[in-house]
């Protein structure tokens, strides 16, 4: 079976079809895959969907995410009801929003015969303060935020559900993604925030001294570690999805001043507990078994993102 | 300071000290420590635990939790909701009276200024099948049940509280706990079970072929950790507490047919899917920085059981 056949023959839906991730992804499979539904809050449904079939619903609900598995044996699983900053102030409701959410997903998923849950998981915070560098699948998870605890959870469970019902997934444990349809309402993406207040010349307001380091990823590049996810067939069930580069705050700024052409003003603040000093993620396994490699330049995709946001802003 | 006058020192709670270990710690500590209160379910507590603090109430309600706090600086949470094969059936209802509880628990004990937080973890689920035999502490955790997957959550969420409040924590990946005061309410402890059906000259139902194999650990063996734990200062937070000694059902039987001096009748039954074929455990950890050692012999721990359980039967 070629690989183009085996995306003919999958029916899919993106759970979070709204989001930065699951936009690009739903535009990436839609006349790929058999078929495809893209489901979120209503609210929620981006232009940048039109002509995909868009389910509106609420994810807590167990009678909305039946309607969304209707008919589909593929779930691309991308909501998060929370930040890594914000999870802490309210754990028990992240908790709840997230883990258990996502429980009576799974359940769904089993009584509806979905073949494959496909999860994002979260590779800047299930590692916690690394145990190495770059860090590793198996290495020690011990988060230090409640959004990785509960990513860590929800992996647990995915588990689970394959050894007991046969419910297949992979885990996709992404860096720091970057790219268009990233939006601001969420304080996640640095990039996408940072390039806004260049471009409303305002001040970047920056936590500690710019040492903090993170592996910046762009979007194109975790969309295709999304669609290899898809058909793998091998043992491994987790992968980390990051370029395997380390840069520091100070050499982002660097590089968007290069992108854009301008002088960026900086306001320092106090570091924040959340924040782990170094994050880079070991992508050998994905190279290996997946046949994934990131293949968009930095700067490319800073520049990308740049023009984007000069379009729609 | 003396570990004497440490002891003296600390104020200490026993959260599920109506059970089997909180009965044994309770009145282990009573007497050895500053003040000693024993919590658990109202209608729980064990005329064991005469002459011994006891208030009743409810792990759920953090009112309740926050009178059982007052005046402590060492809390031992030992309170299960479930069980490793009830857990599966409500994994949602699991997760909110282990975890969500435990994140309630967490937050009062940094509003009442508790210092550490002693937990008794699942050695024998938290690592799922587990990835070499004996298992190390930082092995692999992929639980195959619910019950082991709310354990290593609560783990982390211990981890998070430290990392973030300064609250010290210490974990005890207990492997098969038995002794006296393991009651037959619930299908743990099956050396309990079967010592049980001796007794009453019923025969023993056996799951699978009898070749399946657990660590088994004479309970004031495990009291001893726990009071090692309360004063422990070193780096690691994780202890395996077993035998690090495999025995299978087979060979138990063999020993509770020599400890009793009856032949036992076995019902067989098929395998069960939340068994794993052979847990045992490495307790090197404990025993280097904890100075722990496992001192009963598992013939003498049978014979204790089996002597409580003609008296109180």
């Amino acid at each position: 079976m070629t690989k183009g056949k085996s995306l003919r023959d999958r029916r899919c839906v993106v759970l979070g079809g709204g989001g930065f991730i699951g936009t690009h992804l739903s535009r990436r499979l839609a006349g790929k895959v058999g078929s495809l539904r893209a489901f979120g809050r209503s609210e929620n449904r981006p232009r940048a969907l039109s002509g995909i079939e868009w389910l509106g619903g609420d994810f807590n609900d167990p009678r909305s995410i039946r309607g969304a598995l209707e008919g589909c044996d593929v779930v691309f699983h991308l909501i998060n009801a929370s930040t890594p900053s914000s999870a802490n102030l309210d754990k028990i409701g992240d908790l709840k929003s997230n883990v258990v959410s996502t429980i009576q997903l799974l359940d769904a998923c089993v009584a509806a015969g979905v073949q494959r849950v496909i999860f994002v998981s979260s590779g800047g915070t299930v590692y916690g303060v690394p145990q190495s560098l770059p860090t590793r699948e198996d290495d020690a998870c011990w988060p230090i935020t409640s959004y990785g605890i509960s990513k860590l959870a929800i992996e647990r469970y995915l588990h689970l559900y394959e050894y007991i019902h046969g419910l297949e997934y992979r885990i996709l444990r992404v860096s720091n993604p970057f790219g268009p349809h990233q939006t601001a309402e969420r304080d996640q993406g640095v990039i996408g925030a940072f390039l806004r207040r260049i471009i409303n010349e305002q001040p970047i307001e920056l936590w500690g001294d710019g040492s903090v380091s993170r592996d910046y990823l762009y979007v194109d590049d975790v969309i295709d570690a999304f669609e290899l996810a898809m058909l793998h067939e091998g043992r491994s069930r987790v992968f980390n999805i990051g370029s395997g580069v380390s840069r520091t705050l100070n050499e982002v700024i660097a590089a968007l001043e290069n992108v854009t052409g301008k002088k960026i003003d900086i306001v320092r603040k106090d570091g924040r507990l959340v924040d782990i000093p170094v994050s880079v993620l070991d992508i050998s396994r994905a190279r290996n078994e997946l046949g994934w490699i990131p293949k968009t330049e930095f700067d490319a995709g800073l520049r990308s993102t740049f023009q984007w946001l000069i379009e729609t802003q």
